[in-house]
């Protein structure tokens, strides 16, 4: 297909798919004149990915390069691209890690970790995540959900298992790899718009839907 | 104190807080000279609440602003700010509300909430954000996570009435107030950490961390 039907399936703008091209997002089509080239349904499948991990993940252009790299990369292991995965939804740059508090909490993270029984490697980034999140609410004087960090961790541990089992089970090397990046990143959304809806179902606070008028 | 106190103790730049007081994110010092003010513990605590919503919540300064001002106004309710901290969580702007795919996924939303039988306004923002994930889930042909669907549902609520009851059981009306906000964005950071520690756990994908090099 020529671009302009590209853009219009993908819901890409042109303008944008050339940027996306010239940045490497995207591989180039086949050249079939000195300006025109024609592409193919890996080049639709891979805008719907870049949009999907833009528009509903929130992530910025640099680290979905990073993930679409791996993504392309015929020696990228699962392991790899899950670590570009986690990269991308750990918004950065987060809190200074040269605080004597932050260095207290990144202890702590391990150690909750531990507690847990998680086989989790000690220089995961999400470990630096969470410390970022214990500081945050120790600082704040706000300590009390840190009571609840088992339920938290059992919620976790519940749609983590969902994810990883969905994921494992896409057809092909590409399927499972896809599935990789959509359930790190759309899941993440996807847990956060129903906790949202939970609040409001918990609160039963009334007949007017939550504004910031 | 004085603001070089106020920068120390809080760890937000002196440049930072005046910004913030032009802003109105932060209420004036009391003037104790012709370029001087003193400043109170109440202002030590709304720097540390900025810093942690925007350092680690990464909301933008214009949904901060709201956050706070909604805290200030002795007039809102819980209900409003809420929706504040629902509003800022959810980032924007998200898909194009006119696609066809979309309205059919926003439908599918409302259906979701109403199976589960959670008593949710039918205009409440979160289930813009579940039909933005639903329909790019469908769009790029990953539909499997949505077989999930009851489990995420419930992973939120187990999460989400430990954190409504925790933000109520604060003391006063400013700690209530407060315990939402936090709740609402730290709650999101502190899950999302530990889904991600999870999914290293469960894949066991080996003795390396997860790295994007």
């Amino acid at each position: 297909m020529r671009i302009a039907e590209l853009s219009r399936r993908s819901g890409v703008s042109i303008p944008t798919i050339k940027y996306y091209l010239r940045e490497g997002l995207l591989p180039p089509g086949e050249p079939t004149g000195r300006n025109q080239a024609t592409y193919g349904p890996e080049h639709l499948a891979r805008l719907r990915l870049i949009r999907a991990l833009r528009e509903v993940g929130g992530l910025p252009v640099a680290r979905i390069a990073e993930v679409v790299a791996a993504l392309s990369n015929p020696e990228a292991t699962g392991h790899e691209l899950m670590g570009c995965a986690h990269r991308a939804v750990i918004r950065d740059p987060g809190r200074d890690t040269d605080e004597p508090g932050w260095r207290r909490a990144r202890a702590e993270a391990s150690d909750l970790v531990a507690e847990l029984g998680w086989r989790v490697h000690p220089e995961a980034p999400a470990l630096d995540l969470l410390a970022d999140v214990l500081a945050t609410l120790r600082e704040v004087g706000y300590e009390a959900p840190l009571d609840h960090l088992p339920r938290y961790a059992e919620a976790a541990l519940t749609v983590a298992r969902a994810e990883v089992a969905t994921a494992a089970a896409q057809p092909g090397r590409a399927g499972v790899m896809t599935g990789v990046v959509l359930g790190t990143v759309l899941g993440e959304r996807l847990l956060a718009a129903l906790r949202l809806l939970a609040h409001e179902h918990v609160s039963a606070l009334g007949d007017d839907p939550p504004s910031c008028d």
